[in-house]
Protein backbone atom coordinates (compact mmCIF):
# COMPACT_ATOMS: atom_id res chain seq x y z
CA UNK A 1 0.00 0.00 0.00
CA UNK A 2 1.38 3.35 -1.04
CA UNK A 3 -0.49 5.48 1.46
CA UNK A 4 1.24 8.13 2.89
CA UNK A 5 1.19 10.34 6.38
CA UNK A 6 0.15 14.01 6.13
CA UNK A 7 2.17 17.05 8.27
CA UNK A 8 1.81 20.55 9.03
CA UNK A 9 4.99 22.36 8.60
CA UNK A 10 5.43 24.45 11.61
CA UNK A 11 8.50 26.40 12.47
CA UNK A 12 9.81 23.70 14.58
CA UNK A 13 9.57 19.94 13.89
CA UNK A 14 6.48 19.04 11.43
CA UNK A 15 3.73 18.09 13.11
CA UNK A 16 1.79 14.47 12.49
CA UNK A 17 -1.86 15.18 10.97
CA UNK A 18 -3.02 12.04 9.70
CA UNK A 19 -1.21 8.65 8.81
CA UNK A 20 -2.87 6.25 6.22
CA UNK A 21 -3.82 9.01 3.91
CA UNK A 22 -4.95 7.93 0.64
CA UNK A 23 -7.07 10.74 -1.40
CA UNK A 24 -5.99 14.13 -0.84
CA UNK A 25 -8.36 16.87 -2.20
CA UNK A 26 -7.51 20.19 -2.28
CA UNK A 27 -10.43 22.57 -2.77
CA UNK A 28 -11.29 26.52 -1.90
CA UNK A 29 -11.78 25.46 2.18
CA UNK A 30 -9.15 23.92 2.53
CA UNK A 31 -7.36 20.28 1.97
CA UNK A 32 -9.83 17.39 2.46
CA UNK A 33 -7.60 14.21 3.69
CA UNK A 34 -9.05 10.96 3.53
CA UNK A 35 -7.26 7.87 5.05
CA UNK A 36 -7.67 4.49 4.15
CA UNK A 37 -9.88 3.32 6.48
CA UNK A 38 -12.32 6.59 5.32
CA UNK A 39 -11.55 9.09 8.35
CA UNK A 40 -11.62 12.75 6.64
CA UNK A 41 -10.09 16.13 8.13
CA UNK A 42 -10.51 19.17 6.65
CA UNK A 43 -7.23 21.55 6.94
CA UNK A 44 -7.20 25.39 6.19
CA UNK A 45 -3.94 25.20 4.09
CA UNK A 46 -2.27 24.53 0.96
CA UNK A 47 0.25 21.83 -0.02
CA UNK A 48 3.53 22.78 0.42
CA UNK A 49 4.84 19.38 -0.98
CA UNK A 50 5.24 15.82 -1.49
CA UNK A 51 7.84 13.71 -1.17
CA UNK A 52 6.26 9.93 -1.89
CA UNK A 53 8.99 8.05 -1.59
CA UNK A 54 9.57 9.01 1.71
CA UNK A 55 5.04 8.84 2.42
CA UNK A 56 5.31 12.55 3.18
CA UNK A 57 2.79 14.94 2.65
CA UNK A 58 3.79 18.76 4.23
CA UNK A 59 1.03 20.93 4.61
CA UNK A 60 1.57 25.16 4.71
CA UNK A 61 -1.49 25.53 7.39
CA UNK A 62 -3.00 29.42 6.88
CA UNK A 63 -2.21 31.70 9.30
CA UNK A 64 -5.06 33.85 9.19
CA UNK B 1 8.40 1.91 -4.02
CA UNK B 2 5.67 4.13 -3.70
CA UNK B 3 6.50 6.73 -6.79
CA UNK B 4 3.27 7.97 -8.35
CA UNK B 5 2.01 8.90 -11.95
CA UNK B 6 1.19 12.51 -12.50
CA UNK B 7 -1.78 13.14 -14.88
CA UNK B 8 -3.14 16.35 -16.45
CA UNK B 9 -6.93 16.56 -16.41
CA UNK B 10 -8.67 17.61 -19.18
CA UNK B 11 -12.24 17.32 -20.68
CA UNK B 12 -11.44 13.60 -21.65
CA UNK B 13 -9.34 11.42 -20.41
CA UNK B 14 -6.80 11.79 -18.14
CA UNK B 15 -3.28 12.30 -19.92
CA UNK B 16 -0.26 11.52 -17.93
CA UNK B 17 2.57 13.69 -17.87
CA UNK B 18 5.06 11.50 -15.86
CA UNK B 19 5.44 8.92 -14.42
CA UNK B 20 7.44 7.58 -10.87
CA UNK B 21 7.01 11.00 -9.90
CA UNK B 22 8.48 10.90 -6.21
CA UNK B 23 8.76 14.53 -5.28
CA UNK B 24 6.10 17.48 -5.80
CA UNK B 25 6.84 21.15 -5.33
CA UNK B 26 4.16 23.94 -5.98
CA UNK B 27 5.60 27.53 -6.05
CA UNK B 28 4.34 30.35 -8.00
CA UNK B 29 5.41 29.52 -11.32
CA UNK B 30 3.29 26.24 -11.18
CA UNK B 31 4.12 22.42 -10.23
CA UNK B 32 7.90 21.10 -10.18
CA UNK B 33 7.82 17.41 -10.77
CA UNK B 34 10.98 15.81 -9.99
CA UNK B 35 10.84 11.50 -10.67
CA UNK B 36 12.89 8.84 -9.29
CA UNK B 37 15.84 8.85 -11.55
CA UNK B 38 16.23 13.04 -11.09
CA UNK B 39 13.98 14.32 -14.11
CA UNK B 40 12.09 17.13 -13.69
CA UNK B 41 9.29 18.85 -15.66
CA UNK B 42 6.78 22.14 -14.55
CA UNK B 43 3.89 22.49 -15.47
CA UNK B 44 1.83 25.82 -15.01
CA UNK B 45 -1.13 24.69 -12.96
CA UNK B 46 -2.64 23.55 -9.21
CA UNK B 47 -2.53 20.16 -7.68
CA UNK B 48 -6.29 18.68 -8.49
CA UNK B 49 -5.85 15.60 -6.11
CA UNK B 50 -4.18 12.73 -5.22
CA UNK B 51 -4.97 9.10 -4.78
CA UNK B 52 -2.24 7.47 -3.16
CA UNK B 53 -3.62 4.24 -3.27
CA UNK B 54 -3.61 4.17 -7.03
CA UNK B 55 -0.39 5.74 -7.38
CA UNK B 56 -1.76 8.94 -8.83
CA UNK B 57 -1.55 12.74 -9.12
CA UNK B 58 -3.81 14.92 -10.93
CA UNK B 59 -2.77 18.18 -11.80
CA UNK B 60 -5.36 20.97 -13.05
CA UNK B 61 -3.65 23.20 -15.79
CA UNK B 62 -3.98 26.92 -16.06
CA UNK B 63 -5.92 27.58 -19.32
CA UNK B 64 -4.34 31.18 -19.55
Amino acid sequence: MCEASAYVITEEEPVLLMDFVDKVLPDEAGIRLINIFGDQKIIKGKIHSLSLVDHRIYIEENKS
